[in-house]
């Protein structure tokens, strides 16, 4: 039976000024990103946000950001990997005190924004995420998508858990199409939930160009931006369960991902066993 | 043998500016209460911060504040007791990660600036910073001025470290000659150290009006703002040690002081034997 | 014809974050007052807001707030002076730069939320706000109620406009009834349009024990938070211009008024003519 | 005779933290960069930098930054063309607001930092703040190093102050030796003070190839950092003294400047008399 995670960006709001429907997607996720107070979020909305994810059961992830709140994180600033490390480490903490607080702990982290671009091609800003998760939190699971940051925290023993994106086209090498570029950003909601489904069960998708293009995911990004957004995030769960797919934990479902794996290796070299 | 903690304020530098003999005045410390990055200390100096005070066996403590950078927290701010609560958490948890990142843990809090004056006569956030410290890290020592914030720590078990000022006037309640009353600040060094070892080894002191006031104190605070000021400290450290002082951290202080506070009340009460 | 000038708080968003339905109440409208940065807006925020505003004809004032951008202007701090009147020099600069940018400039200024209602009661911080105005523009309008800010401005040459708010309760003594307290707030549009039109054609109010009490308004504040806010606006003016009141700039207003005062004055001291 | 313009970067203390020593350098300069709240200068030191420029004759100009106080401005952020222009006009305003209390008025523009560097090179970010000069007050002068600014604003008829760099050493295309190579940056004051006096009497320099490089300046960038860089600045005017340059007011030197170009003009065109 397939497994997969469900997870979206949460707690985005900040002092006076609200952002999202987070109680709507709260119900459909198994985890949440949650804003650490450098692009949004400040600590009434942190810990709000950690105590509705801990009243539904749903795991809490830290989704540091550049220092950046006029840009919500989403404009590129050079700094450097001692400044990211650092960064990163500070939201950690406090996210980590709030999830403390509410009798939890932290289970995952996800950079945001510009942020979590960058992660994907810059291999300082990779090994700077990688060095904050060791030195505070070795078992936290970092969300990636395939790129430097998976690559740096697999070679060094953090878990990764990749993050299928379905509203995104993808090109023949596997990336996604640039948002500048036509057909970037996929709307038809039904289309997104299919592809969900084929992500989830096939592991593959069609690239723009047509081409069969292998797409693993641990999780599936959602959004609750706004309710028609959750709208459709209700559908992709919905595709999702009707096609036989467990909504688990993304422990679980690394942990599938990791015995299958495993049990793959000994079958090529049986010494493994 | 009496013993002492000595404590002072570090790592509230900001960026490119650069505030106090950190380096100096770390060299004559048991304990650190360190910027969380509200009224000073960003995420680089947190780190090399710490860093320093774990390379020299200084106990690490939070120094959180309200949020005014610009007014160094030194300005009164109406917050809830909620908004005290988060706002305390948040720095407690941001000072943690860098704790852990460099092997070592918090060990004691303390309220900065306004809010550290605050805490000694508002009832409600006394009450918000040991709501924090409870539900993040019981563990922690508290430490305070005699007032709201030590009584309601002792109250809900919450350790108190009681802080002695060597360099202020005190008033026949036991209260601080307020900063606007002319000899309010004592600045002469050699009587701050004699008064220093007064507190320490006899347990009180005169106040401006001659009276004597029992003045307790579990840690004394020292100051780095600059050079003199560590000359100061250098002075009422070595005014200690002649007078066979031991200078120890605060957890070593408490145990003594509990221990004696049991034996006390064994001695004025056998049936706690 | 009796005259009265439409106002509402605009440009109250932040960065990514909305608020308020700006486009909608600027219609309605014949002044603004624009947030600078400290409470909320942004430079874009500014920019456009000052765009909106030429482009429909509204007249531009500062809107000026505590450094509290988290807890959007409305805790109360205890700065000196000095630290207000160079906020609030700092804040109408920077809009008087988008002002002059779309060639206007600006005509007023009304201080936001606490620090709006603390220059009603502090001497200190409405001889700030007042010493701001004179020192970088004396021809601004500063919008108040009744208090030391308007009789500070008053006193010093620098006109006042008073701003009617007509969906509070007042007291007997004329000033409103605290939000803590039921009632203190009217919900019930009619009621608001009626007692709106009273202020402005009639100059008094019923107070919450029974007792008649003089109100005079130069210009009415609106609001535009969200679509039954502005619905409500819409029926306030409506309400006026149904009563044969003129929606007229503030200058129009003001100008009418000191002429009429001039009158009385002439009328009670011939002399004076 | 030779004129020259002195000018510094002042002003940038932020609330408890001090930074330069302001007061000594504003003995030697003719010239003022003020920083305006991004990168430093809180709006108390905004006042109290003007009222000192006011006082010694020296002129203030705006030294707007990109927003990012805990890098100083020193970091690449990647804003829009229209994020650029909207924080320049805001910081403009701002910083005019306290030259007309202090009644005075901005004579130039300067963009701090990593903007500083960048506007010599992107035309994007050239053009945001020549849009935002010419919006506000098309009356600033541009202070800049050879690059696109300096262009972009020839071009659209804002005046220029190119700035000479005495202490940096130069590439044979007349562009700075990066930081990052050895020998960038000059330390020896004698050869500072030679320097500076070669390219304002003479108008070139040796770049480290031995190339003869033109190197024009209309101001000459000092620096006030420490009591050490102080002295320098103070050996560099008194080499200017002694070589018979007089140190005058900016728009004095580019009157002389233009003055002169349009004779060269006039004598290679006499039709243009």
């Amino acid at each position: 039976m397939t497994k997969i995670d469900l997870v979206a960006d949460l707690g985005e709001s900040f002092g006076a000024w609200s952002m999202g429907e987070d109680e709507a997607v709260l119900e459909l996720l198994t985890s949440a990103n949650v804003a650490c107070g450098f692009h949004a979020g400040d600590p009434r909305t942190m810990d709000q946000t950690v105590a509705r994810c801990v009243a539904r059961g749903v795991s809490v992830g830290a989704h540091p950001s550049f220092p950046d709140l006029v840009g919500f994180g989403r404009r590129q600033m050079d700094l450097t990997a001692d400044e990211v490390r650092t960064d990163v480490i500070y939201q950690m903490g406090a996210l980590a005190a709030f999830a403390k607080a509410h009798g939890t702990s932290l289970t995952h982290l996800a950079p945001h924004g510009r942020l979590g671009n960058l992660v994907a091609t810059r291999p300082d800003y990779a090994a700077a995420v990688v060095d904050a998760v060791l030195a505070v939190d070795p078992s936290l699971v970092i969300l990636a998508q395939d790129g430097c940051l998976a690559d740096e925290a697999n070679r060094r023993g953090v878990r990764v858990g990749i993050v299928g994106i379905a509203d995104r086209a993808y090109q023949a090498d596997g990336t996604l199409v640039p948002r500048s570029q036509p057909g970037a950003v996929i709307h038809d909601v039904e289309t997104i939930a299919a592809r969900t489904v084929q992500i989830v069960t096939e592991g593959y998708l069609y690239a723009v160009d047509g081409t069969r293009v292998e797409v693993r995911a641990d999780t599936v990004l959602l959004h609750g931006d706004n309710p028609e957004a959750v709208e459709n995030a209700r559908a992709v769960r919905a595709a999702l369960e009707a096609a036989g797919v467990t909504i688990a934990p993304l422990s679980e479902v690394l942990a599938e991902r990791y015995a299958a794996e495993n049990r793959d290796a000994e079958r090529r070299d049986p010494a493994l066993r």
